[in-house]
């Protein structure tokens, strides 16, 4: 946040609240302190049929009965269940330093959340991570939620699910008939799966990631030195759910990080993943060079306590690896990965990233912070697909994910970027491969370079594809991608872009229920009912308003 | 054209006319009498690059040197290429009925086209189809144009072709380094392609269909019978072909269709399909079952003296292949197909596109119309993708491709619809295998049925996939699809999307300088060449807009 923006003029984030067109919440109990959310699409009479059951990333915000105050955050119902298990400590934290929000002062200060929690960390030779207690057998409640969550509500396996798994093609991945939390915890202790559930996000509604579940999405929102406040990220945060972000990340930069992440993170019912390096260089004034681990590492610590729920961390980008981007048409195009490039050769030394790495993993276990292990020689062009520096980085990916598992950290990996067709399926594989199936997590890619402003879809192109080939999130890319950043409409267009790629890969993989709502809005049409078509639309407003432009009458709309 | 349109009170159409951003028009001349263009796009000084050249769709709305004018139409020079290879005769021809206008009458009159032409016709016993020359090994000027067009300006191949070519993967295709006029002969012999170019659309700038060369999109336009007039047609045309438009279907409905053709068809430098049966239906009042063979035939030759390059014929529905649907989501979808189908059970007889299929053979032929063989049992669901209708249809297809090549026609095949993503090749494969390569001819297809607002996007990701697989047009879908009728701005979109789908195509396939633009943009991102990335972008426009939101400033924009 890097307006002018003194205390006094700070307004309370106006967010977006009350449930989509025809849809109620509706909470399943699979244990009695735990209220998993689903949306239910109301159908018209004359359709005869019982109500779509669709996820439901939204939290609290659609939910009618919940009274929303941002300024108190959401409830923090999860800390119960991280205290019931036991092995973590209350402790006073770190208490925020002037250089956590760049050194913004007076009116350039960002007013901090009203409410300070003092965090919890886990203690030496018990088990935090989701990882740890998967690999000992143990479920979580965690595990209980994601997989009642998955199912959406519904109590067992569809009549039609083994012959819908039958009738896809998943390459590999082993979609369920039902989800059950003894599966959550078999994916989770073999790595293919992760909760990014930090035990200091006690506002969180979790959530899994792996291919053998339903393809997630992230949407990056995050102020910059150029535009934006503190209430419009928390307004996106929650913009962004309401159309079906399964996570954010909070790519903030310039000042006033540690404020603007705390707003979100209280008001966060999505995992909220960041990048560290980015608060870290704010911290040595913008310059590579004079960055340190230690700077490093109390960025982790400070992040860690407040609640993030995944770092991404570019510990495989190398000293080695530098010289394989020379020939190519756009260098390194990561901000993480061209930080790191520019220590490295400022000192001639092997990254701090990989050689600390395995303190990295103690502290991230502590706080059971999910590695989202960062692809800094991804391609920034298809000329650069799949080339010698992204594969060599990959190869690093995939040791550093064992010793992050052996250290009991959950871990997914970052993926390009900017690839041909044809080149997606072997970038894919190799991922696989070498990384011992740890989730992959794409931006995009991009299929093709000439059509900036429409990059969501160069992209939502080779996300769809990505993710049927066994992608486990897909991270969005908005209109403005490669021009500017973007606003309020360019995250919903960005969400409902890859909502409807990572839904597309679902139908492909074969998941058993994923066709319902396809069905449901197929036989809308057949019927001539509008008003279902549409609400059961990913963006019921914007189908409404594009048939009231043509056919404006209401007696147009009635089955 | 529907609207109350006295002909005091009709408005010559005005077009979009002009260059795009930075760039020229540059015409090669492989024979004296051929003039075939290409655009250039220059790039700063700084970039020390030469300009790059891409395909032009646009015509001579975007050569500056060139006085339009609606009225008179463009200049039809090709109408001497037909004459001096002879085989043809020209006659008074058919004269306007008034049921042609669907009885439009008074101020519900459209206004003629001010110039008539009399039609030329082939004679029997000689050759008039691109089709027949081919085999006759015949090389026609039409073959020398788009070889020179796909070829974009180059003289020879280009370095690397051979190389990129390798690096692709065509599946089964065979891009040549070169494209030179022997080559498009033998593929048009062979049945692969086809160059839609009646030999009364003398306005045409020929171009070719076939997964063998660049793959080409199609935008729908068309008055109906609730909005729009003559000139906003006439402008759409324009305006898709601007921005990328290959070719155009007028499928308009209502009252005027036959004045509003002739108005897109004088001014029109791209083929033109149509859908014969629309037009008839109007002359039928709207009853399926009135409809007769003489009313369909009368309405063949009508549009086929007027110059349309390629007709929908719903000839594969045949009267055993409607049960079929019964049990489908969604049912017959195809407007054509319904059509038939309605019209067979009524009478309870086979068809009579299919038992007239060798007399509709014998008419196309004479005018060189080109068959769009149509999927009138496409599904209209991704419940309905690949199943027994539409399988039986397409293999009724492959019949009738062979009887119209051997009747010296030119045949491509239309296809779905939606489809999920893995029963895209499976639907190619089987296109390709029964309907002996001919030019695959899709909409879309949609890989998900639960986006309206957004079908461009879950169609043009189905159809980046199917024109890698191997389909040679991909028609557009727009994002008023299933809710509306397309806007200007809609076409934009449309043809936006589905020119990137086409061109993430080519770079899939391996085309041997596809890459050339994506590289071009990749280096001028690299190097912040601003103006350059907005120059070279397919929507110069919006890249430019996009970026000025957020950093407006020009010291932003340059080198």
């Amino acid at each position: 946040m890097n307006k002018p923006a003194d205390q006094s003029a700070f307004e309370t984030p106006t967010v977006t609240t009350g449930p989509l067109p025809a849809s109620r919440k509706v909470y399943s109990h699979p244990l009695p302190d735990l209220a998993v959310p689903h949306r239910e699409i109301d159908l018209h009479p004359s359709a005869n049929e019982p109500p779509v059951a669709v996820y439901d990333t939204s939290g609290p915000y659609t939910d009618p009965s919940v009274t929303i105050d941002v300024e108190k955050g959401l409830a923090r119902d999860r800390r119960d269940w991280v205290l019931e298990r036991g092995g973590v400590e209350e402790y006073e934290g770190r208490h925020v330093k002037p250089e956590d929000n760049g050194g913004a002062n007076g009116k350039y200060l960002a007013r901090e959340f009203p409410v300070r929690h003092r965090p919890l960390r886990g203690l030496d030779g018990h088990m935090v991570t989701q990882y740890e207690f998967a690999r000992a057998g143990v479920i979580t409640k965690e595990m209980v939620y994601v997989a009642t969550r998955e199912n959406m509500g519904r109590a067992e396996a569809h009549e039609d699910a083994a012959a819908t798994i039958a009738d896809g093609q998943s390459f590999g991945a082993h979609i369920p008939e039902f989800i059950t939390p003894e599966f959550v915890r078999d994916e989770i202790a073999a790595g293919r799966a992760i909760i990014p559930c930090n035990i200091n996000h006690a506002e969180l509604e979790p959530q899994i990631i792996g291919r053998n579940f339903l393809v997630k999405i992230n949407a990056n929102i995050g102020n910059s030195a150029v535009t934006s406040s503190v209430e419009e990220e928390v307004d996106k945060m929650v913009w962004a759910i309401r159309w079906g972000a399964d996570n954010v990340m909070d790519l903030s930069t310039g000042r006033n990080i540690h404020n603007t992440r705390e707003w979100i993170l209280r008001n966060s019912p999505v995992p909220i993943g960041t990048v560290p390096i980015y608060q870290a260089l704010e911290k040595v004034d913008g310059v590579a060079e004079n960055l340190t681990w230690e700077i490093y590492r109390d960025t982790l610590i400070e992040q860690a306590e407040q609640g993030v729920d995944y770092f991404t961390i570019h510990a495989g980008v190398r000293l080695a690896y530098i010289h394989l981007t020379a020939n190519r048409v756009t260098g390194i195009v990561s901000r993480g990965g061209s930080i790191m490039a520019k220590w490295m050769l400022a000192h001639h030394k092997e990254s701090f990233l990989y050689t600390h790495f395995e303190e990295i993993c103690d502290i991230m276990r502590k706080y059971d912070v999910s590695f989202s292990l960062g692809d800094g020689l991804r391609p920034g062009a298809t000329a650069d697909a799949n080339d010698a520096a992204q594969f060599a980085e990959l190869e690093t990916l995939g040791e550093l994910t064992k010793v992050a598992w052996a250290k009991g950290c959950q871990v997914m990996i970052e993926g390009p970027g900017h690839v041909p067709m044809h080149k997606i399926k072997v970038n894919m594989d190799k991922q696989l491969r070498e990384c011992g199936e740890a989730p992959f997590y794409t931006l995009g890619p991009l299929t093709t370079d000439i059509a900036p402003g429409y990059d969501h879809i160069t992209s939502g192109i080779g996300a769809a594809m990505i993710g049927w080939f066994g992608t486990a999130m897909l991270c969005y890319v908005t209109p403005k991608e490669h021009l500017g950043l973007p606003d309020r409409d360019d995250v919903k267009v960005g969400v409902i872009t890859y909502k409807l790629a990572a839904h597309a890969a679902d139908l492909a993989k074969g998941h058993p229920t994923a066709h319902l709502r396809d069905d449901a809005v197929s036989r809308a049409r057949f019927d001539f009912r509008w008003e279902d078509q549409f609400n059961l639309a990913l963006d019921p407003e914007t189908a409404r308003d594009f048939h009231d432009q043509t056919l404006p009458k209401e007696a147009h709309k009635v089955a």
